[in-house]
């Protein structure tokens, strides 16, 4: 045991990634890539702490860093909201919202393919979940029109659709669930942890109530860090400050996250607000890509044409190949890597998710040229 | 409204921290300052999500980087404990245990000399707390035998002791409390955020059932971090997984730390570990830097002998400079800092914290050169 410890503690002054400076497909971490300025803010201000060195009491107001600017001219515009605060992440910001307005016993209305996360969350607060079902295999669609009639017999606190969700990628009609949401007065959660800080997106012309991001997931930054958007009217319940600390937000303990990953969030900020517009290049460079993978025999999941850079594939003929080779599903895996992909998870060969949004079409060329080799290697 | 908002996105680009490299005795800061390890772990894994590359869908069992290791070989004897987890800090900690222990309307009782934190974690609960006063100036001590007639009273689901406050540094009598504790079966919190990383202490050998650290506080870590310890008895309660995602832990919602801040806690634990060992050191330097303060008429508050690195002082002769002088409190903060010095609260004269964590004797024989020399200036 003693011996242990030891060996465990020498493997801490070692630290390092194995995966570092591969081509990155990664569907949880092509949009998390930090930028360069968001490197050098990460060496400033990685001391503990250091963040707060002109605070007067509260995270969003503090002018030096300028988080102040960040949170109150900057990110409202960027989400198309009215009042935005920062976060530990996307989930941090689903439970603050359900445990203000929800009560343990209340019931909420989710789509069928929502994130993990929106369920534990809402069993923290002690909420009952009801999902809307997809339309399974293989687009996994779910019709937002079937909110309505377990609106009429749940009588939900909430409605949170997942735009897009983390399996399929699937860009679901946001807009329309906005027109249900506003006709039987449900607060309405956008969970947009794969849009925000990829693509243009507005809470506003959604008609949503809450738009959450997620800084570390599309945001270039570091984690853990995430943004929460909402309409004014429920500033006083979600940001409701303490009874005996008036400048302290509840929900946030005083303050989110007090270090360094907001200081990369802000940083990359200007990059991504720029790369937002870009939007349109990355949907056409994912649908080639996926086009090209299914002439490989692959077959992709989801909505077709596909309208985002997560892509989920079936793989009929890489499965075989897995039943037969010493390393099952691995095999896959080592195979990128020895090329220098990095992309599904380890140990997934069947069927397993990409993300065209962090490589250039000449990397997704040799991503493409490198699955035909691994196919030919194995026939 | 345009130009201004280019004009914060500018800023953005440039984000510099003013106080890098000043002689630094800010008590939030001085023992979250990150070791040269540290910083290589920020660059390896400042990346969003990176940590989790070998996720099989618990971040405490994360085996590469040796996440599982940390959590379950290292950290419980660090703290005395016997099941460990990670946390975004010290508040969120005690929420954690609070929110799985507690339900509204309950009580809790606190120490009077408690963190805000620690209020707006309760209040986030909806509990009552019940403070037991202290001694006021200018010990500020509680006695923690007063706990018992309020446990009687009151019937409390926890107590909790700050140790040391982060107030006055005042270290109470932990143990006494956990007889307490013990002998009315109530669930006992320490509060270590000032403690776990900077001095050696055992929840066990205090008879606490719960431990809880602040890796940006005191473990030469990055923010957001923090460790929450506890006896196995409570493992059920506070890290019950999802009745959905059995991996996945409620309080944590599935995962915490997602990101750099836990690497560098890792990093730095080697150190962290091997520090705690020296606390003799840092309280005599603590001490003496107090005494040669208390020669320029500075009054030292909390307990004589003092036995924390955090000290606080009145200082009349400097409260009645900034009466006089245009920048009122803050001429104190500007004349440290032109000569490299960093620590009271930009604004404070009459009363300022410092902590003598991070500075050397030598570094420390300056400020107190420094002091003298100011107040010769204004006399």
């Amino acid at each position: 045991m003693e011996q242990k410890s030891s060996k465990s503690l020498q493997k801490l002054s070692e630290l390092r990634r194995e995966h570092k400076g591969l081509i990155n497909l990664m569907p949880l971490q092509t949009g998390g890539i930090l930028t360069d300025a968001a490197r050098v803010a990460l060496m400033e201000f990685g001391d503990g702490y250091s963040v707060c060195d002109f605070c007067e009491g509260s995270l969003c107001n503090v002018t030096n860093p300028p988080i102040r600017d960040f949170v109150q001219e900057l990110l409202p515009p960027f989400l198309g909201c009215e009042v935005a605060t920062i976060t530990h992440g996307a989930r941090e910001g689903k439970f603050m919202v359900m445990h203000s307005l929800a009560k343990p016993g209340d019931s909420i209305i989710v789509d069928g393919n929502k994130h993990y996360t929106t369920v534990v969350a809402a069993e923290r607060v002690g909420l009952n979940v009801i999902g809307v079902p997809n339309s399974g295999h293989p687009e996994f669609r779910v019709d937002v029109n079937e909110y309505v009639p377990l609106i009429k017999k749940h009588a939900p606190k909430l409605i949170l659709l997942t735009y897009p969700d983390g399996n399929y990628g699937n860009l679901l009609d946001a807009r329309r669930l906005g027109e249900i949401a506003r006709e039987y007065n449900i607060p309405y959660i956008l969970n947009g942890a794969y849009a925000v800080g990829r693509m243009p997106i507005s809470m506003e012309e959604i008609g949503a109530d809450f738009i959450i991001g997620s800084g570390h997931k599309s945001m270039a930054s570091a984690g853990p860090a995430g943004v929460l958007g909402m309409r004014k009217k429920w500033e006083e319940t979600v940001l409701r400050k303490s009874g005996t600390y008036s400048k302290k937000d509840i929900e946030l303990l005083g303050c989110s996250i007090r270090g360094v990953p907001l200081m990369t969030l802000m940083a990359s900020f200007p990059y991504v607000k720029e790369r937002v517009q870009h939007w349109d290049e990355q949907v056409s460079k994912a649908q080639w890509f996926s086009a090209e993978l299914e002439k490989l025999g692959f077959i992709q999941l989801g909505e077709k044409p596909h309208r985002h850079d997560l892509l989920h594939f079936d793989a009929p003929a890489l499965y075989e190949i897995s039943k037969r080779v010493r390393e099952k599903g691995y095999f896959l895996y080592k195979e990128l890597k020895e090329r220098g992909i990095w992309g599904p998870q380890p140990g997934l060969a069947r069927s397993f998710k990409l993300s065209t949004f962090a490589a250039d079409r000449q990397q997704l060329g040799f991503v493409i040229d490198s699955f035909k080799a691994i196919l030919n290697k194995y026939s």
